[in-house]
This record gives C-alpha cells, structure tokens and sequence, in this order.
C-alpha cells in the first residue's frame, strides 16, 4: 500500500514521463515541421486559435501569432480558431464580443496570416463541430473531467464563482475544436498537455468503439516563455498591464509611463527581485533580439526613464507597420467579415464531412 | 440554524409546493388543449420522444403514444423526437440503433402519428440543436447538474460504471431538445418535473443575460401510471419482462405462456402481494376499457391458465391491427427513412432559425 504522499510522487514521475515524451514526439514533429522533403509532412494540419475576450497584445504577437505565420509560410495547412464559446466558460457576459473577434481577425491578417492558405473560423458558427461534444462526453467520466488541471487551475482563478457546466466540459469542446478539422498538431505550453492528452484520448476512445475516424494529435510545444506585463504578472488586457497590438503610439507611450518601477536608479536584469525592470527589458529584447542583460548595461545608470523612453520607442517602431496594416483592416469590417465567412464556410465542410463519417461510425445513418 | 433533518423537511415542503404549482400549471394547460376555442392554443407545440435503446412496448402504447396522436388529432402541433444520443448517456454500446430507430418511426405511424401534421425527427440529425448545447451549459452550475434527480437515479440504476460526461449533462441537451423548437407542452411523469424545472430555469437566465429568445415550457403532467412487465416489475424490453409492439401473436403468446405466477389458484387483485398476476390484469384492463379487479372477479378459480389465455387473447386481438399496420410500413424503409429525413429537415429548418436567434442574441453575428 502506498501513502498519499508516495502516491503523489509517483504521480509526478507518471507526468514527468508522460512530459519527456510529449517533449521527444513534439521535437520529432518540429524536425518534420522544418524539412520540406519529410515523408507524411502534407499531411500536417495544425490547430491553433484564441479567445476573444479581449484585444491581443505583444504576448500573443511573440508567443502565438509570429509562429502561425511560420508553419503558413512553410507550407503547413494552418487553422486558426477564434474560440468565441470559450469566453462564457468563466465569465457572464461575452463583452464586446463583436469588435474583439473583428480585432482579433485584423491582427491575424496584419501579422502576415493569409487567408486563402490558412482557414480562420469561429466554433460558434460550425454546429457540426459542436454536434461532436455530444458524442465525445459520453466517452469520457465525470472524474477525468474533474482531473483536468486547467479545469482545477481556473476555477481556482474566478474565485468563489461556481463551476459552469461549460468550464467542466470546455477540454471536450477543444477535443472537438481539434478532431473535427483532423488537426494533427497543436501549439501549446506545457500547461496545457493534459488537454491534448485528454484529445487523444477520447481519439483512441472512439476508434476503438466504433471505427477509425479520428487520428491523435500531438503537442508542438513551444519554447517562448510567457511574456509578462509591465507589473511583472501576467500581461492581461483587463489588468492593464500588456501592451495592445490595437493601441495608438501615444497610448503606448502614455500606457508605459505609467507603468511602475523601484526606486533603484541602475537598471539590472532581475526578474525575481525587480520583475517590472526585467519585464521592460524583455519586451526590448523581444523586439530587437537581443540579450536583456546585454540591455540593462548599456542603460545602466540612466534610471527607469531612459529605459522607458527606449521601451516607447522600441515598441512603437516595432508595432508601426503591424498598426498601419491594422488600421487600414478595421477600417473594412465588411473584408474582415468576408474573411471569417470564408473561413467558417470552409471549416462547415469539414465539420459536415467529419460529423457524417462519425454519424456512420455509429449506425447513425436513417 | 436548521438541521439536516430539517433541511430535508424543507426540501420535501418546496418540492411538494413546486408539485401543486406544476400539476395546477398542467391542469390548465390540459384544459387549453380540450377547448378548440381557448385564445392562445394556436400557439402550443408538444415535444415528447422516446430513447431508441429497444422496440417499444405495450407501456409505451398505453403511456405515451395514444395521446401523442389525441394531441395531433385536436390540432397541436406536435413534436415527436427519437432522442438517439440519449441511449449513450449509460451504456457504451448503441445497439441495433438502426433497426430500434426505424422501428420506432414504423410504431408511431401504426399507432396514427401522421407525419404531415406531426414532426418525427433524431436529434443526431439536426446539428443546431445540438450547437445550444454550448451557451446553455454556461448557464448551469455544476452543482446543479449534480442535484438533478433523473441524473442521480441512473447513476443508481447502472451500479459501480462511472459517470459519463453525458449523463451529467443530458438534462441540459434535453432543454436543447425542448427549446430548439419552442415547445411550449412537454408531457412528463412526475419525476421528471425536475428535468423541466431546469429547461425553465436555462430559458430564464438566457433571456434575462441576453434577449427574449425562450419559451419557458410548461410539464403537462401525465396521469397514466406506469404499466409493469409481467413479472410486476418496470416493463423493459432488455428484461424480457415486456411485450413489444413488434412482437408476432406467437412471440405474444410464448412470451405469456413462460411467465412466472405464484401457486394459488383463485386470480385476485392485489398488485403489493400478487404483482405478477395484478400486472396482467391491469394489462388485460387496459387493452378491453375495464377495472383490473373486476376481471379477477370473473376469472376467479380459473387459476392462472386462463388468466394467460385472457391476456394472450386480449394482447393480440388489441395489437393486430397496429402489427398489421407496422408489419407493412417495415417491409419498405425506405419509406421509414423518408418520413425521418422530412422531419428532420422540418427539425434543421427550425434549429437553423432559432440558432440564428441565439447568436444574435449573443452578438455572434460575424
């Protein structure tokens, strides 16, 4: 018998392994991803996509968007969802629902995704994407649900708000975000491997009991670390801490001034001690691929101020293009629009395509 | 403070309350139907159904399909929903779900459903129903998924098996099922009182959060009590305890014939102490219009022989015409499919609208 305690540990060398070998498969499918000539490589599809419950800020653009571009651009069929039910999952009200998905569209198209390679789409408006849910929740059980530690992690994050019914079941809507289209990869950090596994799980479930319709995708696990925002925490919208691909230069620079700092004159590269500095730094890094380290000495004793101004002036360099294309998109929502029908047209016959071929799996065919 | 004894008097007292304020709502509610004339009636829609897991039987006949077609035939528009996914909420396999499916629609038209008046539609089919699924679960708490009665029984009923993500939410796809076509009279036994109780509640907060989009349907309680099998237990094709619609006048009888009475000679009625034989008497009531207890009377000392030859001779004689009927519609289905495929485009037509409702409602129009 073993004791809780043991039994912990054996549950974190069980995630542990489950974790190298997720790292080893995606570092084999990052090798396929690069070489042009790998066998099987045309049928890659990733699956990617955001929430739209707000505008998407710097974060994204390093994190997500840079890299979508990156697979397009080297021949990957590329899906980019813009996961619109996900936003009621922990909130009551979908916001400026809208003008967030039509931003969100801008900035797709801005950083470089082009829609006739890749397909952007919102889950709400392919029923035969949702339709899937109904079959998939019955392969899984209450208890795996409750397992799901992003489940567990943003119940913990909204407070003392109950458990909606579709934050306990959001893992199956993205199980079925990810099979309906057959995506074979999906981007993601190492929080969110459970996600995937449970993917591949309800994948291996289906096939087995009715036929193979399904195949496992594998996580592409990304290296960028978590950009933080000018607090130090994590760069959010709401908080006011991140910097929004849609803000103006002046906003920017009004949005920086603002922002924190010690009173420490000399600038050092610290995130545990001074994470508002070695937030800043980063970001200047990011954008001008250099060391942060390297940053702060040439700062030195310069003070916050110096390092703000090249912040401003860093970020609005960086951004300028990225913006103009932007403006000149939001100034056409009837484009933008005609963008995502396409999208949602294209992703609709692949839902329809796939949900007839699991309704033939089940004997579901009168 | 209250104690748990006490909150569970309490509990009891709402429960009986919210009983009398339902069976008044029904009583009203019947008597709108009974009155051509009644102001508003134009305006009912019944949705009723039933689980594909197995033929229907002479329960069915009795509880549920009789007054489907009084409701069609005093000009309610009326719903009938082969609820197909629903027989995956508790068992991993489908079954024969073709042929139950088929089956199904071949016994509503024998009993004289008519399909140009009345809609007999597969949830399976109609993705926009199923897409509701989505906002509606971020309407309800885990908590309260967990409270539903309907929920706990099963789980109940299917021992040590874990629970399904399906069964834990299945009532929330019944209010989909419900409010997709706006139906406005759900006839139900008391215990599933609950289950409309949660279909109001989601149609509420729906409206309230976003706009006037739901009708909050009304139970139209059902006073047939549940025919037992002939063992005096729950009629149930899957324990061989039923007697199907499907079933030949020689299947009738040997079924019959192989039922277990008890060894007293004198026939009474006495469904506590005698349930096997108060079970055929009250089956042998139904079909001949007669009180069960009564017919004990006339067979009296003629033991348990005659009291099979009666029910055999009374079962047949009172299904023949409808096996004659079914027997035809089943030797063409193509017809059977042809009925469903109608009906489920006039099923696709409504969902469509009404999801078109929902996201507009919600601000998902891009």
């Amino acid at each position: 018998m073993t004791t809780i305690h043991e039994q912990d540990e054996l549950h974190d060398a069980g995630a542990d392994a489950s974790y190298s070998t997720a790292r080893a498969r995606s570092a084999r499918l990052q090798a396929m991803i690069d070489d042009p000539a790998a066998p099987g490589r045309d049928r890659l599809r990733v699956l990617t996509g955001d929430r739209p419950t707000g505008p998407l800020h710097i974060g994204h653009l390093f994190a997500t968007l840079k890299s979508r571009v990156a697979f397009q651009d080297k021949g990957i069929d590329t899906f980019v969802l813009v996961a619109d039910y996900q936003v009621i999952t922990d909130r009551d009200d979908v916001g400026d629902i809208e003008d967030h998905v039509l931003g969100q569209v801008a900035d797709y198209l801005a950083t470089g995704i082009d829609p006739q390679r890749s397909t952007i789409f919102a889950h709400s408006a392919v029923p035969a994407l949702n339709q899937l849910m109904l079959p998939f929740l019955s392969l899984v059980t209450e208890a795996e649900l409750h397992r799901n530690p992003t489940v567990k992690a943003e119940l913990a994050a909204t407070g003392d708000r109950a458990l909606s019914g579709l934050l306990l079941t959001y893992p199956v809507h993205q199980a079925a975000d990810i099979l309906f289209c057959h995506g074979t990869i999906v981007p993601v950090g190492r929080d969110q491997l459970p996600h995937i596994e449970q993917t591949r799980v309800i994948a291996r479930r289906f096939n087995a009991r009715y036929a193979e319709v399904f195949t496992e995708p594998d996580a592409l696990m990304t290296d960028a670390a978590m950009l933080p925002g000018l607090d130090g925490t994590k760069m959010s919208t709401s908080r006011g801490n991140g910097i929004a691909l849609s803000m103006t230069a002046d906003e920017t620079a009004a949005r920086i001034r603002r922002a924190r700092t010690d009173a420490q004159r000399r600038i050092t590269f610290d995130p545990v001690g001074r994470p508002e500095i070695a937030s800043m730094l980063t970001m200047i890094g990011l954008f001008t691929d250099r060391e942060p380290g390297q940053i702060a000495d040439e700062i030195g004793d310069g003070g916050a101020a110096s390092l703000k101004r090249l912040l401003t002036d860093v970020v609005n360099d960086g951004l300028a293009a990225h913006r103009r294309r932007r403006a000149a998109l939001i100034a056409e929502p009837g484009h933008l629009r005609s963008v995502l029908q396409d999208g949602n047209s294209r992703a609709n016959a692949i839902a329809d395509a796939t949900l007839r071929d699991v309704r033939e799996a089940m004997g579901m065919t009168y």
